[in-house]
């Protein structure tokens, strides 16, 4: 199969990692007409004044507020941010800052890309999740028609600034969320950072600084070498074909779990279909399992369900004819991508999760 | 003002123009998962059966049409778009042929570039219009909030194959509408097209083939240098800063008309313009007036709807700052961009269109 895939070459992004970053990005927010915050309902309590305090005596023109439900990310919500941009006067030269957490720079950007054919956009990450994975890297998205991010597109930030100080406004389950990928980033690229991470309860972790810059620097290398996902960036998939098929299940279902859940037990999956392809050695093979379960409770899957994510695996963007494509661990802090897995393989992963034995059974 | 502007850099397109290059368009149609087609309701009657005869065998994986009817280039066609590729199982690795006029080809540009983050598409204008603007350059978009082209993206089909053939299937009205954008490139950048246009009357044209390659040609060249509108690409706008508007005020009052229709008015207000900055000689400024005369009749557009005119400007994407900027003639054939216009001289020009009087008066 050869054909002119790229449809755009991304521009460059600049990163602003780490304590003080908000104050230091000011100068990025200089030079634009007019300049428009978009936040969720929670960013708005919680992160805007922050942000307001921090860049004191930046004029801002308006704030664009999306509501704070569950499947939020949607396009009615992005033509409410049209809507509000086309009201407040915003025109070819103005800026949007995304305030928030993965929804609000994943529409954000959608929608800042698609405005007038495309304004600038800079993301502020206010969530765990946010500042190490889902604000870097240029993919904006919508859930459209039940399935995650079926409409969007690779489009960069001019800049993306990571400030910790918003992490004080995040609640547990968020913080949980984000740690499932910065266990991942450890897992699939950086053993250092596993080291850090293992048996480490995340809600009793105090200094999240360090890790943080350490696992978006990783995010951020990888995306630099491969913008697009044609190659190496495929290894952040690790633990989300099976994770993002759970996360599908259950909000078709009504009952919503985050993303970071998700993941978590998609690790588990991905991790045993690892271990039976590259022979893992039980002892690392039971700590990572180990310490998702330490973080994470497991969901209630049925074996009834398994046919359910069959179906949302077949409409993941990455499975190309039919073909089953996963990003595996080939020890840990190394991974491989674009390894055809068995149907059988799969259902017998998810069974492991179901059944939850040992790596001896 | 100093930022930077661009997103992303378009990636170069083929181009097939010409008698038998639906034929000749054949091998950039193979290698992909599947194709599905886009038509609107006129193309899938006069034109899809051409399409067919002039590709026999190729394997079409499904036939998708929009409503044909005014403001039809909207979000909810482009949701029924992208519904139809999920339900028919489009994945990344599919193509979308945009089989139609300028609508077809904005709206499945934009909905091809946004689904799963981006799949490819290739362009079969089928109208006049389409076939020398509006299927080539890479602007994709929708109207949105009662403004054209308020949603949309740069994004390159990976091929855009012009064929005259489908010119049978086109009624007058449409006809004409291409016709304005003909006229418009000879003015703007071609005087040897203009000289072959001169004293035609669009309707008694018998053959468009070689009208059709030189106008699209120039096209191509134009958007070739500045796929992105930074610069010289700009002086396609001639005739469009009010033209735009005239068609949002009709568009807007529940009397749309087409977009050349238009364009010839603008023409008419921005040639105006133009002799009044450059010193235009009588006899040029009445030969394009009086051609444009020839074949569109006169909106019947009152003093009272000059305002509603401004307002629609100030929505332009090219207005900057609430500067008024043109495209204009400096003679038969040239034209400059970037040309501040001063409000007055706006409405002076617009009364000149209404008030129908020569040169010299």
């Amino acid at each position: 199969m050869k054909k002119p895939q790229l449809i755009w070459d991304l521009k460059p992004v600049s990163y602003i990692l780490g304590k003080d970053a908000v104050p230091l990005s000011l100068k990025k927010l200089a030079n634009f007409s007019k300049r428009f915050i978009l936040v969720d309902e929670n960013t708005l309590d919680h992160c805007l004044p922050v942000f307001k305090r921090l860049t004191k005596n930046l004029e801002i023109n308006g704030v664009i507020t999306i509501k704070t439900v569950n499947n939020n990310k949607n396009i009615e919500e992005t033509i409410h941010v049209w809507n509000k941009l086309t009201e407040l006067g915003a025109d070819r030269d103005s800026l949007l800052i995304n305030l928030g957490g993965g929804v609000v720079t994943d529409l954000g950007g959608f929608a800042a890309s698609t405005f007038k054919r495309g304004i600038s956009f800079i993301n502020y990450p206010t969530s765990l999740l946010g500042m190490i994975d889902a604000g870097i890297g240029g993919k904006t998205g919508l859930d459209f028609a039940g399935i995650k991010n079926q409409v969007g597109l690779f489009s960069n930030p001019i800049c993306v600034v990571i400030d910790p100080v918003f992490l004080k406004t995040l609640d547990q389950k968020h913080l949980l969320s984000g740690f499932a990928e910065m266990l991942k980033c450890g897992l699939i690229m950086d053993r250092d950072l596993w080291q850090n991470l293992v048996n480490q309860d995340c809600l009793q972790i105090s200094d999240w600084d360090a890790l943080i810059v350490q696992s978006a620097r990783n995010k951020v290398d990888i995306v630099r070498h491969d913008a697009l996902e044609k190659g190496i960036r495929k290894i952040l998939n690790f633990g989300h074909t099976i994770g993002h098929a759970i996360e599908s299940h259950y909000f078709a279902k009504g009952q919503p779990v985050t993303h970071g859940e998700a993941v978590a037990a998609g690790i588990i999956c991905e991790t045993y279909i690892s271990s039976k392809i590259y022979e893992f050695e039980c002892t690392q093979f039971d700590e990572i399992i180990r310490i998702i379960d330490m973080n994470y409770n497991r969901f209630d899957l049925k074996v009834e369900d398994i046919e359910n994510l069959f179906y949302f695996m077949s409409q993941d963007k990455k499975i190309k004819d039919g073909k089953y494509n996963f990003s595996l661990l080939r020890k840990l802090g190394k991974s491989v991508h674009d390894i055809e897995v068995d149907a059988d393989i799969i259902r017998e992963s998810i069974m492991y999760y179901i059944e939850r034995k040992n790596c001896e059974n």
